[in-house]
């Protein structure tokens, strides 16, 4: 056990410690991040009830970004209120025994009350991994969305600039979301090209729901020489949903990071998946984060 | 349908054609490559049943190495005989509609008689790759193995150098080989590190069975620092399994390539597996791959 600092001690005697951890996991399994009713695989319930044993006591947790079906994250933020007295290490290390082996918890900080994961984030970044080949990848089937079609990957880029900036994403949105307004900013939406992989880095203050994945359809269509670059600006700018195509599959999406506020201070890990961590290329893209 | 050239019809009229395919899969459901009595899911007894679909009767496969439970490979080379006369295309496309989602066919080329994927092979070459990270990677438990002390490459490289060569490689051989002789040449065996992942990559003439884990062993080993480089000549000069430890896990274990003589000119397609297909330095390596 580490010794628990004064803050930690002062926050105890108001009653409660509000921990944030680094949460990663292979979304496959599972129906989305949400706890739901029923007999129903959650990360929520899976990571409650591991952090449960922990604590031994109830513990609810707060995410960054609620992730759909089959979608990843190598950078979810997650918080929670508990009594409970442990170490940093022995909230990382209890949690890791007592979960399944797709979901990992790669670090945890005793945060101050104020810290909230989601309404504090300033910005969510993904990353949608194209694996673009005429031969289905047989080890990454349920990680990388196949793309059997040579896509141009300048023309991707083209298209990208046409998105970044602040919009109203209308085109881009779901149904059933539940944003007030769809109106992002998205600060950065990269292509990049390597060996089969392509990688659509995106930034933004925050996403609607499917607006990677509506996205990505777009980019991929235009890609694949179906329509100009032109297109993607034609269908930010009719702000309908009809516009924009078919949603593409969530395989190849991950939550790899959130920001906050530098007081905040939380751990830098490095941007995901880890199977991309070898890829200088993109890592010249972050020299500030480790890989 | 391809137009069938000249040789094919010649093989057809003595009976038969040979067909050499390239296989890549994904090994974590399968209890190895090798069909085996009773209700044991094997790669073998899979692909067989999806290359029967195709060419409506049975068909029998031969591979040039034989994997065992939980090792994946992307560039495995299978041939077998059959009557049906059908095109290259028909038989890769018609393979990965009849297969699972984490087995592809990734090639087909019609062969001469005395073509044979196992005894014709003149060198292997496997990558075993190590994660290596405090915290457990959610995405890629079955297919990389986890390694959480610090492993020092430069030491890994330094002890990797005793094995290159044509040695007696009882020290790291399987009780159940049955392979006639312990000596064996290992062409190349390179160490290198890629952000998180480490890659062995180990060209050799043949492998003794568990050779490449037991030597994956003995390389974490003296790169975590608790044996010198020199322990890994020490361990091949005792010629004695008991000298080199534990078996390493098959989880990040790859048949990445099969060599045979020029003259049967197979496709060459990449180094796998394909979530390295972006690692530039790799790729530096195998200037005459394409990626």
């Amino acid at each position: 056990m580490e010794i628990i600092d004064n803050a930690a001690a002062e926050s105890a005697a108001e009653g409660f410690f509000r921990i944030a951890l680094g949460v990663e996991y292979k979304g496959s399994r599972y129906h989305g991040w949400q706890r739901q009713a029923g007999d129903v695989l959650s990360v929520q319930q899976t990571l409650e009830e591991a952090l449960s044993r922990v604590a031994d006591s109830p513990v609810s947790i707060h995410c960054a970004g609620r992730t759909d079906a089959s979608v990843h994250a190598s950078g979810q933020v997650v918080h929670f209120d508990t009594q409970a007295v442990r170490s940093m290490k022995a909230w990382t290390m209890g949690a890791n025994i007592n979960l399944p082996h797709d979901i990992s918890v790669t670090w945890a900080e005793q945060m101050p009350e104020h810290f909230h994961a989601r309404f504090k984030a300033m910005a969510r970044r993904y990353r949608y991994i194209i694996y673009n080949d005429q031969v289905r990848p047989a080890h990454l089937g349920d990680q990388v969305t196949w793309n059997h079609r040579p896509l141009d990957v300048e023309r991707m880029a083209q298209a990208a600039a046409y998105l970044v900036g602040t919009h109203d994403f209308s085109s881009f949105r779901a149904g059933q979301c539940q944003a007030k307004s769809p109106i992002k900013q998205i600060h950065h939406l990269r292509v990049t090209r390597h060996g089969k992989m392509i990688v659509l880095d995106i930034r933004a203050s925050a996403f609607l729901h499917h607006m990677v994945r509506n996205i990505a359809g777009v980019l991929m269509t235009i890609g694949a020489g179906q329509r100009p670059a032109e297109w993607a600006g034609e269908v930010l700018a009719q702000r309908d949903r009809r516009a924009a195509g078919v949603t593409a599959h969530p395989y190849g999406l991950y939550l790899v990071q959130v920001e906050y506020p530098q007081e905040y201070l939380l751990p830098q890990r490095y941007i995901g998946p880890h199977f991309l961590s070898g890829f200088e290329s993109l890592a010249a893209d972050d020299p500030q984060v480790i890989c």
